[in-house]
């Protein structure tokens, strides 16, 4: 397949224009190589790791949900150099979906929603909102990662998801408005707690995403790449 | 003591000028009461419970770290008017040291490294490095939190510390060439994670800085007020 | 009456959409008491003295023109302390229609209109151009204030009208197009007077502005709390 | 004398780094005419009717406070199109003072202060308080113009005083530290005039400048022109 | 023909809404002279010398492309008063058509295609594409200037002209789309061609922008001032 | 030499606080290869021309005025992607002296005034006014390109240089101060030569930066690389 015609199906499945401002010039083919796409890997980053292994792979594209060219660059060096020179080298090719992504319809929070058995979902501006018959410790055990709970659930009937960094205080009067219990996300910063409207259920962010990237990989015939963080709890 | 007098002591303790650009404004005489200062409480956050029992003990000034007026306001409406409400009708007194707290010599990080008894520090942009002979178990107890370890620590003779959200590449980066092993503070971000060049421990907010509150309380015979979040870990 | 309810009310006489940008985040519910409203006092500013009274006359709400926390706030000291303290702490809401007012139907510029008994009025960007049958002093009399008349008026058949301040070169040349003799309005520039196409009739902010409130009160049975600022002219 | 020397004779009476940065590109030579200066009139603003008279008296510079090229020109048509042609015609030269000569020694400041016999006077950041020993009426009478009087002055021993547009709530604050029982200057905005620690006398801009422009063209041997508004009061 | 006919009469021959934004309030009439317009000229600047012509020949009005205002002047002094003397005291107008007379039909892009006998053209964002006939000797015969030819022209069927400063990066993707073997503008820059897709051909500013003044007067029956640049190339 | 050694020997030569804002993070190490420099190459631009020579010459660094990386970038794609594959995937460091070399001591104006043989030269705010005894053939020979020399120069004995696109109008002034009877630069803009106090002499940016590279490599040791543009002038 051409590398034009992997495109336009990775923006039919999410729309560039679903995107944030802020991800304006970094979303799409951010790295560009060989123009046939034989072999196609799967990641939530394109971390050394997984750039080594997407190349043993003989991987002729890599789709990842995080950029590795956040910060506007005019220098290359250090290990984005380390890196930038494993991928050219190779000549992989690197695609980004990301608020695109997450906006999109079986996107990365409809793939959050389904792995918790959500049902009876309604959107939010960012994230969905369902009925959940879930136990705290089954959550855990889906998402494959510890949880930390901020306030008292007194009841878990209805949750609000928004996968990533999502304790935004507007989406949390949002899911409050739409009878949620307690908000699912990660990174929650002190602030944020103290103001919240709702307990919050607190995730790793890489818990959160990476599902809708190995559900993809798994409906296109690709090969995933799991790399997760390496992070125990104590006591 | 007349609130002017109390004023000038708070700031020989942490020098308005050491404060961040973005605190200006937000530290110092934050709510006008009363003229005359005998009760002092102190406290991280001027929660609504917190100023309730303050009220409650007749404090006449509420010392905190976190001001209670950060987002600028054109109106006074829900939880902050009903917060305001209960403190100007007391005639309760709100001064904040925030910044200029964290940077002052035997402000918030000293504080932290006290508590954790570290030894031959060294300070860095903010926060500090020093040897430390605590085990991670031992380092959750006397925070009285439990910790996310993030990466692998393969020993721990030096520890660098940021109390509060000090997760900021810059110090991380400052802090390996101090020579730490580990960098301990809170709400770190998946994406500073994945480029940090050390492993993190990883704190609540409330748990690096309420000691530093805590301190000076017993330091000066005021009322210390804890009111940290609740939070426990699943599984 | 909930308060939601009188909101509602006052959205429909003074449409919010109507306001200019700069009053973003100034007009509605600005404090919040309250939430059963049965006594409302009505005045142009929220002063100390209409505080005050509003308070002695047991008002549950206090609808003014111009905002008592105009600059956005990070603290509350000073005056401002002592004026949120009286109205928090009576549970007095205090709710304002600025720009929006200006511009509705029969709101500030009609209300100025009417009590000057113009005709065949047409509207302007702001304000109004309309027949005058009055002569200056009469002007005078019934807005209860002397007037600074700038250049020479030939003769006064039309009239353009700009409550508050208003002398703006934009409205001067579009009053000026309209066919008006003269421009009513407040707080007239040295800089605008030297460049103005039209003799310029200068009253006070409150004197054009105040009838409006007042005409307000009537029509609803509030009570309108008088202020006017304290000013005699010399010689 | 050579335009240049004539520029820098200013230039000492009034140093152009005594300027606010508003004033950046809008003081100094701000019309070039002819390079030898004989006659030299001096005017507050240069009005139509200024500029004629002093194209009259043959003049080669009119030195003005208010330059007649406030707002950055990319066109040369209406009213400034003929007064430019009027002033380049005649090769007159304008030469501009304003906040310059506001501050300086001398100055417009200093020059009310003379007018009104103001004695043991302070600088403040911008005009002066001193002792007043004069009532308000000759204060009326030495300026030639009424005076709106806004508060109620119960003594009037010491004055403080902004030629032009001065009411500014931090100068006031200053006045009041100062001791001063009034603050007189131009231009009171009623939002000002709510929140002032003082009362205030409202001159007109032109009675309180021009006295300095008429003192300085007494003193260089100067033709000054007089072209005060046209105002009147009523009632 | 009063000069607001003459100015009615461009507007449709350049409406002003064609202009790029950069252009807002420098073009159409920039210097106001005479109510009635007889005799016109026309030129590509108001330079000294067009002016001093103009005069000369008694004009009522100067049609240029380039405004003599660009900088935004809060001063007329040095060579801009010389000019602006002559100009008003001549009662000459001065209207400029810019970027509203690139974009224009049979406008300055349009007049350079025509003297280039360009075929089958197409348009783009700005300028056009179109076959060519000619020799590069040819070429620079008509646009009576030197050619500076960058990179090497294979074959030369068809050429992408903009009239005036063109190399841009962006117009030069489309010319190459357009299938141009060559791209004609002024004023290009070394990093500009190092990145180019096709080669470049220089010519002077004045030669290209220049034929459509002219044409412009031919057709209209005003008169034509040339003022080219003074240039020889070497060796 | 380990790279840092190289470094910093360049930083010697063109100190980075020379450089102007806009290089910010654009100068010093920009491509990061490997660690050992032994074989060196320098150039003006880093073209696909000249890494692909550098590479060929088995270079460990190439060293160049011009970074490859001026816009800052949130992609690898296209000729970037391409360039940097071929640097990256040898190893290739890549140092960039752009306007700090401009300013140094020995750096791309002196090694311009060297070839031109000027003398008693006096520094201006960027480049350099000198004595100058060649013929303009003979300027065009030494620079290897040709020139194009617009006004006419009457006499040139004194002759202002700078390197790059230097024709600024604040430096052109200069130059005219400092007796200049010329301005040598690239890059003349239609707009800068109408208002120029000068005759211009426009070389190409190439003919007059790359000398400096040239002259450095010679005495350093180090292989010049040169990539003149393809350029011939018609007639």
């Amino acid at each position: 397949m051409h590398v034009r015609a992997f495109m336009e199906e990775m923006e039919r499945l999410a729309p560039p224009d679903l995107a944030e401002d802020f991800d304006a010039g970094k979303i799409g083919l951010i790295v560009e190589g060989k123009t046939k796409i034989g072999t196609v890997c799967c990641a939530l980053d394109a971390t050394p790791s997984v750039v080594k292994r997407a190349v043993a792979a003989r991987a002729d594209m890599l789709l990842v949900h995080h950029t590795p060219l956040w910060t506007p660059l005019t220098s290359l060096t250090g290990p984005t150099a380390s890196l930038m020179r494993d991928v050219l080298a190779a000549g992989l090719n690197i695609y980004v979906m990301h608020t695109n992504f997450d906006h999109a319809e079986s996107g990365v929070n409809d793939a959050l929603a389904e792995l918790l058995s959500l049902e009876n979902t309604v959107p939010m501006s960012l994230g969905l909102a369902g009925d959940c018959s879930l136990s705290l410790t089954e959550i855990a055990r889906r998402l494959e990662c510890p949880l930390q709970v901020w306030g008292k659930i007194r009841q878990l009937h209805r949750l609000a998801i928004v996968a990533g960094s999502g304790f935004d205080p507007a989406f949390m009067t949002e899911a409050k408005e739409r009878g949620a219990d307690a908000f699912l996300s990660a990174e929650l910063k002190h602030s944020v707690y103290r103001a919240s409207p709702l307990p919050c259920i607190e995730a790793t962010h890489y818990a959160l995403e990476a599902p809708a990237m190995k559900r993809l990989a798994l409906r296109k015939g690709w090969h995933f790449i799991a790399d997760p963080p390496v992070m125990h709890t104590i006591p």
